[in-house]
């Protein structure tokens, strides 16, 4: 299914969307934050022993590009994830920094072509969850659990949990105007002093609501 | 991208999302319709002419499922599908009956897929709409426009028309529930006195709301 021509798509796509989400962001009113929206590809964090399971003892990860979230990046190494019927997502990119626990996201059109039932659950709440193979160039990883499909969640700092009345854990809701104008109902709201106002959703959901086309967008409680 | 193995699997998905769909639909108030929601994976319809071109002067579809809606079936004839990058999609189903204008419907993660730009028209506005190549067993159309990605429309009757207080052209909502739970805000309403209270979405809608899990589903102004 990822052939490299898609994935090499995939993540200019995903750069021409973080740059028309941050420009949309500019429009907002002064005094409050700009809301930026992501559509994240799919992709796996790694921990350290995992990571020298993959690519070597010791190994770092080189920075391919930063995000939006300070400190985040995505990495230039990507591994093969190989699902229970020998079907492969190959080029699955690796996102830094390192995590205590490995944890692969995918959208829902990637689990269904690995033939995968991966349940809907916020990072790092992986008890429970399928878990795949994964092939670095130095070695396999059987991950025993970790494969999820990312709530959609929001960053926000303090103050911007006060200005919409939210709290950590709370949902709010997304409307995403256009012509495939939707309201997205359980964005789940992530709270900490260095977060940057951030909706985060997956691939088919930014496809389903044109994500890339849409002029107008609204977080609220 | 569609190996076969690929298109079987949506083929299964979408047999068994129908079972789904139309068990929720029994659940209905009773004096209302029952509320059918299908998704829709990519597919095309063939005019009388290109289907003679792709699989032979006079050729008939076969039938291999009904859908939903009384004389429309899946066929068991497929084409494939190539697009401006010399990508494919192979196994492209057609959907009958023949029409007088041959359409390619996709979901927006298929037309990236291709490299397509691919407009949101309802099913026959295809004036200005990308074209493709579509190969035959017999021979190859190229189709000059009529490649679309779907708006989500709702089919119903006179009397469904009434009873939600809707003409031909308006828009509705969908509410689907659950853990990926969203409104979809712009479902196209289409009267016919023979359709059945049915709402068409895509796969990436599909795989947006999680429509093979949920359990709620609501249809409103």
């Amino acid at each position: 299914m990822a052939s490299p021509a898609h994935l090499d798509r995939a993540v200019v796509e995903g750069v021409v969307r973080q740059l028309v989400m941050e420009r949309l962001a500019a429009l907002t009113r002064p005094g409050e934050s700009a809301l930026a929206v992501h559509a994240s590809a799919r992709h796996m964090h790694v921990s350290r022993s995992d990571l020298d399971q993959l690519f070597g003892p010791g190994y770092e990860l080189t920075v391919d590009r930063t995000l939006y979230q300070e400190g985040n990046f995505a990495a230039r190494e990507t591994v093969t994830l190989i699902g229970p019927r020998s079907r492969l997502i190959s080029n699955l990119r690796i996102l830094g920094p390192l995590r205590s626990r490995t944890q692969v996201e995918l959208a829902f059109t990637d689990a269904v072509s690995l033939g995968l039932e991966v349940p809907i659950r916020l990072s790092g709440d992986l008890d429970g969850t399928p878990g795949a193979v994964l092939m670095g160039p130095h070695g396999i990883v059987e991950l025993k659990e970790g494969v999820i499909r990312a709530a959609m969640h929001v960053h926000m700092s303090r103050g911007d949990a006060a200005h919409y009345g939210v709290r950590q854990g709370d949902e709010m809701k997304l409307r995403v105007g256009g012509d495939a104008g939707l309201t997205f109902g359980r964005v789940r709201v992530r709270v900490a002093d260095d977060f940057r106002l951030d909706v985060h959703m997956d691939t088919d959901e930014a496809n389903a609501c044109g994500l890339h086309l849409t002029k107008e967008i609204e977080l609220f409680k």
